[in-house]
């Protein structure tokens, strides 16, 4: 799509330091784009590659903006305006509204003329399917779900019976929305499995990665506020309660029932066990392992980062004796007769 | 569905304190059911919540029963009782038998006339699928693969080439069972594929999780035993043996061509390395890592809690200064005229 | 398939000590093989279990030879050499070119002739599939994608628009390639969609494992090089790069922006943050986290095997105090007049 910087400054309230007939059709990184692409500086830090740009437009903020060579759009969130540009320059694909003559819709299931269903879709009976939704090839989307408006299954989507999507929201490939939770009930060295009654409920805005799953609650439902964001790869178990507005980092896994507040940031890979509570605003870095509730907002962290094998090994080994290593070290203060005052001495 | 207090105690081998006459319809919490729903109490530290129930009937031991203020379903085991209960009252919606005209199935295929082959599921070449078995929508079975009677693929299940499954197995949402192992011979620099001419074996009883992957074996097969419950995310390898009624939580991970015992519980995110074997019992914990084989049964662990980060960052020097804080300690011992007599002495 | 000894010979360039009219038809382990089968010894470590085998005969290497009780193929690499006899003796099933009628196939894509489009894929506009390809049943691949000739996508792949892929891969079930990365700007405690404007190079000869998902680049292309072995259950995120003839164990996951070198092996569950570069050669063990680039060839680890879970959390109480107890052997030194000349003195 083509338009100009004047369109784009009026658009996305920015002020605009250059020609406003400027013609630009694309976007690209500080380094590559050329004069038809705009380009952005979120980040203060990297100023100093303002200079060598040659992009139609920099969209920065107020205080970078006597830095840049080139035509400048100034706005206070310079990220979350070259977002909005990007988006309106690069369009999803128009929708071909109704049902492809290759995919199955079940009976009862009531499709707005105004959505599209792709090529071997699977659609059951009673599902509603909302205004201007798109549900791509291959989704199969069980009987009585809902999928709100504007909504986009990019393909090969699963949504579980009666599992209710809201407005705007992306699932992207492979998602598994609603299978079962893991339950089941030991009995004499066997397991007898837990029916999953509940389902899975989605806010507006929401986005799921590929390959995700977030299974149906045991008894209610799990529930994934508005505007949270769900990278690829990670699991969700039943009857957990993920916040407005938190973002998950790919491979996450929660366990059951845990409740995560809002505003909270999962690195990738960070675990958390189950029926605990994060509190709104933490953020957990990325292979970090959560096992208690969290009521404080703040940043948590237990990654270890590596270091060349053979020093590692020997870390190890010193970790595995540490006991051993403390006993001793208690050992020497009695034999020297010194008394340490803090904590630990109770514990030994 | 709908049946009466007495029904369930005569079905499930329950002795009634109540009305039998009484008739229930549905499950819930202890907190949330109501005057038609059967709740129960598995574990009697909740007793107290037991008061204010407003269940039909509660399922529960002899011990607790006499708490109990609303009609009392008593049984040694509360809670598979409740899973049989909850099965009875909220039943799979019904089969319809026979191949949905958007299914496709190969030559030689035999599916049982009591089985249901959903929309866009495509089933190759000589497969057979056993009775009252449900294919769900856009399920792929490849050439040669059996399905046991009572066997449900849910949606979007991929069964490779060969692959067996058991009777009342349960596999949810893309899961993988039978894609080829990692299996490849380094040759100066690259790689060559080993081909995988196993298998996978899965006995009766199994359920398998959305999204799991199980590869086939390089030589031999890779083994499912009996009974065993698999979550969401898991990557079993190739030519791995899960022993009878073994349970993985979600995203376990274990490498080619370990054996794992009967009656084993691996938490969520276990990883295990390759060509080791855990005899029966053994119980990992989540996000914990085995490098060695298990001979005696018990608990295993390795995962590290988090800390808030400021305070991680200092242990994470502390640890990665292990070494030369043993060090210091042992000259320290020295200078002092203090002999250590424990096992580290010797490793220094 | 049958064949002789003799052809093996000729055909991998071994050498041959024993009848080369002997007919084979299938491979098998060292202890499992029949009189029709060729095994193999790679590692002479187990070259005790020769003397026992019933193998049709043994590839081996020059050193072992002597120790082979049956027919020897003896080539320098005898893994590789193995790899190759049985992709011969298990060629997989033949191509039947042309596309399904249960297929979907978009306008203006080409199909080479030779290719075969199985039931229920999608394929969409302007597609390229290239000579001898197999897109297997419940595929999508989207517009504008290119899928390079001999090139394997098994079943229930999704290959996003414009992603293209080399000659001779393989893609696994369930994977997506192509997937929107995760990118997100930050605004007033929300979250702006950053459009996910690159695609997704994939070089020859790269094979791609069950469920794992690569993400499409934010600006620029995620690129994968020839020669890549990537296996299940991998996340690799926008913008990464991996180097030629690199190998990724299950569950690896590469944040965005970061770079492998080539003829890296990352072992199982290893864990890559972003915008780091490892150089050529790095190997990081099973369960690792690399949070900083690395500029030497080796071998790195942070990998923190179990104990019994008693043991273990007396462990992680002391690695908890650490920060104390490096206080108190300082405080410790002190009182006993002792100076420590090691780096950590400056640091407490």
């Amino acid at each position: 799509m083509k338009t100009t910087l004047g369109e784009l400054a009026v658009r996305f309230g920015c002020e605009l330091r250059g020609d406003p007939s400027i013609v630009v059709d694309s976007v690209g990184s500080l380094a590559h784009a050329g004069p038809n692409a705009v380009t952005f500086l979120a980040n203060p830090k990297y100023v100093s590659q303002l200079k060598d740009t040659r992009a139609g437009a920099v969209i920065l903020d107020a205080k970078s903006a006597a830095a840049s060579p080139v035509p400048a759009l100034v706005v206070a969130n310079p990220h979350a305006t070259y977002a909005r540009v990007a988006t309106l320059l690069y369009p999803e694909p128009p929708l071909h509204p109704g049902i492809h003559p290759a995919a199955t819709v079940g009976a009862q299931a009531v499709v707005d003329p105004t959505a599209e269903i792709a090529a071997q879709a699977s659609i059951g009976r009673n599902v509603r399917v909302g205004a201007r939704c798109f549900i791509g090839p291959g989704c199969v989307v069980e009987s009585d779900a809902v999928i709100g408006d504007d909504t986009r299954l990019v393909a090969r989507v699963y949504i579980g019976r009666r599992v209710s999507l809201g407005a705007r929201c992306i699932v992207q490939p492979g998602a598994v929305i609603g299978g079962d939770g893991f339950g089941f009930a030991p009995e004499k060295g066997t397991w007898v499995k837990v029916p999953q009654i509940g389902t899975v409920t989605v806010g507006d805005d929401v986005e799921i990665g590929a390959n995700t799953t977030i299974d149906r609650g045991a008894l209610g439902d799990t529930v994934i506020e508005e505007g949270v964001k769900i990278d690829n790869l990670i699991m969700i178990a039943h009857n957990c309660r993920i916040g407005a507005h938190s973002a998950l980092a790919a491979c996450v896994a929660i366990a059951g029932s845990s409740v995560i507040g809002k505003r909270c940031i999962l690195g990738g890979r960070a675990g958390l066990t189950g029926h605990i509570t994060l509190c709104d605003d933490v953020v957990v870095l990325g292979t970090s392992f959560i096992s208690h509730s969290i009521s404080k907002p703040g940043v948590y962290s237990s990654a270890l980062p590596s270091e060349e094998a053979g020093v590692w090994r020997r870390i190890v080994g010193r970790i595995k004796r540490l006991d051993a290593m403390a006993k001793r070290q208690r050992a020497l203060e009695k034999h020297v007769g010194f008394s340490a005052t803090d904590q630990d001495s109770s514990e030994d």
